[in-house]
C-alpha cells in the first residue's frame, strides 16, 4: 500500500503527455493529492497547487509520487537531488518508472537513513500462487479491449465512480502501474512471472460479500500478439460475471504493430465471452465503452450507434456520457 | 548451452516416477549420456551404466544433470556432498529443480573455486524483447494440448526424430525445463515475465532457411485456466505454420482442477487455429498426437479412430506408431 495523501512530482516534463501518470492520479484521486512539484522548465501542469517539498509535507503529504516519464530511462542528477530531499523531509517515494528506485544507490541510502520507503510499482512485491480457476463469492467485472491503450483503465475507474454513486459497493482493482499509483495497490500484471499470472488476479480479487463488485482493470487484448497471453490470464484469473468491451474508434492498426488490423467488436465479444465462461458460465457482456476523445459531437453519436448496433448492447463514452447505460445493463 | 555429454544424477529417487527427467533425457538423448549416478537406496534406474563421479569424468562427461525431483524442495546434505564432488572433479551441474543451485552457498563456492558452471534451467538466462507478431522465414510447427502434461514434449521430440529420418531439416525447440535439459538449450517459458512471453518464443525461433522446421514444444492448454495465458503467448509467439493437437484420452478432468472437464478436440482445434491464423494466416492443423500409454491394443485403435473422426485428420500415438501419418499430412 502506498500511503496517501500524495504530492505529484512532474519533474522537467517536456509536455503534458509526459506527465500522463500525474494526470491520471489527479483525474481519479484528486482528493488524495495535496499539490504538484514542478522543476524549472516543466511544461506540464495538472492543475494542482504548486509546492515545494516542505510545503507538501506541511500540507500533510506522505508520499511523493513520480507522475512523469523520465527521459532515456535514467534518473537524472537534477531529479535525484529533489528525490533525496523528499526522503529527508519524511516522504516515501512511489514510482512506476522502468528504471527502479531500488537500483539507485543514493536513493536507497537516503531512504534507509530516514526510514522511508521506496515503492517501485513496476515489480511485484509478493509471491503469487498458481491459479485455481475457482469462482469466488461476490461479483467481478472485467474490461477487455480491441487493442492496448484504448481506455480500459479510465472506463473501469468511471464505472467505479458511477456504480458507487448509484449505491453499489464497488472497488477498482488495478492491474497496471498507473492504476496502482492511482489507487495505492494492485498487481503489476505485465511484470508477473508467466506461471503465476492467473493466480495473481485471483489474489487481487478474493472472496467478497455477495453484493460486492470488483471492477478489474483490463490489459492488452486477446488479439494483440505481443500481449494476448496476459489478457487471457486476466480473463481466466478474474472469473468475471460481467465484461465491458473497450474500443478506440480512430485506431488504424494494433498499437505498435502496423501490420495488424483491429479485430471486430463482435470477434472480441465472442472470443472473450467464450473464455470467460470457461471459468464462470454465467458471464455476460454488458456493453461497450468507447473512447471517443478523437471524435467530434456528430461523429461520436454515429460511432456509439454503430458500436451498439454491432453488439446489440449499450455503447457509451464513459468520459462524456457516464456509465448509467452500462449500469442499467448490469442490473 | 549445457555442455554434453551428460552423466545423469538419480540421487535417492524413491521410485521411477521421481526420476522422470532422467528418463526423458535417456529416451531422447541417450547418445549424450555416459551413465547414471545412483545413491544408496535409489529405486530408479534409467538403464544406463552405473558410475562414480570419477568414472563419469573418465568417460568424458562434461555436465552432471540432476534428473530427479528432490524431496521437500531442499537440497539435502547427502546430495550436496556428491554435487560438490562433481564440481571438484570438473563437471558442470545442470538442474531444473525449483530450489536453485545458485541459492546454495556451498555449491556456489565450490563452482567458483573450480571455475565450473551451475545451470538452473528453471529461470531465464537472458532478457527477452516484447513480441513483434512478425512471421519469420522458415517453418514452424507447434504442439497444442487438450490439457497440461498430455505428452506434448514427447510428441514434438518424436516428430523431430521421424522428420529427420524422412530427410527434413528439423529442430526441437524446448520451452520447458525437461525439454531444455534434454536438448541443452531453450526458453523456460513458465518462468518468463508476462510482457515478454511472446517475444521469448520469437527469440527461440528466429528467421531460418526456407526449408527448415522449428518444432516447438507446447505448454499448458488454452482451456486450462491456470496456464492458458502461457499457451496463447506461445501460439502468437510461434506464428506456427502447422499445429499438432495432443491429447491423453484417460484424463477425467483438467490436471490439478477436478472441477474442470476437458475441452473437445474440435474446440481445441478451432480455438487454437483461429489464434494462430492471427499471426500466420496460412496455419493448418495437420493432425492429432494421442498419448495412449494408458490403453491396451484394441482400446488404442478405437481411440485413435475416434480422434481422427472428430477432427477429420490423422491421429497417431507417436510412441507406438511413429509420426509418418503426421509427416504425410504436413507434406
Amino acid at each position: 500500500m502506498i500511503k496517501a495523501p500524495y504530492v505529484l512530482f512532474l519533474g522537467d516534463a517536456p509536455d503534458q503527455l509526459a506527465a500522463k501518470v500525474a494526470r491520471g492520479i489527479r483525474d481519479w484521486r484528486a482528493d488524495s493529492c495535496v499539490g504538484q512539484i514542478r522543476m524549472d522548465g516543466c511544461a506540464a501542469d495538472v492543475g494542482l497547487p504548486d509546492m515545494s517539498i516542505d510545503q507538501a509535507r506541511a500540507a500533510g503529504a506522505e508520499t511523493l509520487v513520480i507522475g512523469v516519464a523520465n527521459r532515456g530511462g535514467v534518473i537524472s542528477d537534477a531529479w535525484r537531488s529533489i528525490l533525496v530531499s523528499a526522503l529527508e523531509s519524511g516522504l516515501d517515494i512511489a514510482s512506476g518508472l522502468h528504471n527502479l528506485l531500488r537500483d539507485d544507490p543514493e536513493l536507497v541510502a537516503a531512504a534507509e537513513r530516514m526510514g522511508q520507503q521506496l515503492i517501485d510499482v513496476r515489480v511485484p512485491t509478493e509471491t503469487y500462487p498458481i491459479g485455481e480457476g475457482k469462482r469466488r463469492s461476490g461479483n467481478r467485472l472485467l474490461t477487455v479491449g480491441t487493442d492496448c491503450s484504448v481506455g480500459k483503465m479510465y472506463a473501469t475507474l468511471a464505472l467505479e465512480r458511477d456504480m458507487r454513486a448509484s449505491g453499489f459497493n464497488a472497488d477498482f482493482r488495478a492491474t497496471g502501474q498507473t492504476g496502482i499509483l492511482i489507487t495505492g495497490s494492485g498487481v503489476p500484471l505485465d511484470a508477473v512471472i508467466a506461471d503465476f499470472m492467473a493466480g495473481s488476479i485471483e489474489t487481487l480479487t478474493p472472496d467478497a460479500d455477495a453484493a460486492h463488485w470488483d471492477l478489474i482493470e483490463g490489459q492488452g487484448s486477446l488479439f494483440h500478439p505481443s500481449f494476448s497471453g496476459v489478457t487471457l490470464a486476466l480473463i481466466h484469473g478474474s472469473a468475471p460475471d460481467a465484461l465491458v468491451i473497450c474500443h478506440e474508434p480512430t485506431r488504424t492498426h494494433m498499437r505498435g504493430l502496423p501490420h495488424y488490423e483491429l479485430p471486430s467488436l463482435k470477434d472480441v465479444h465472442d472470443t472473450s465471452l467464450a473464455f470467460a465462461r470457461r471459468v464462470n458460465p454465467d458471464c455476460k457482456v454488458i456493453g461497450c465503452a468507447v473512447n471517443t476523445s478523437g471524435l467530434d459531437g456528430s461523429q461520436t453519436a454515429d460511432c456509439l450507434a454503430a458500436c451498439a448496433d454491432a453488439l446489440s448492447l449499450p455503447a457509451v463514452d464513459p468520459m462524456k456520457d457516464g456509465c448509467a447505460a452500462l449500469i442499467e445493463s448490469l442490473r
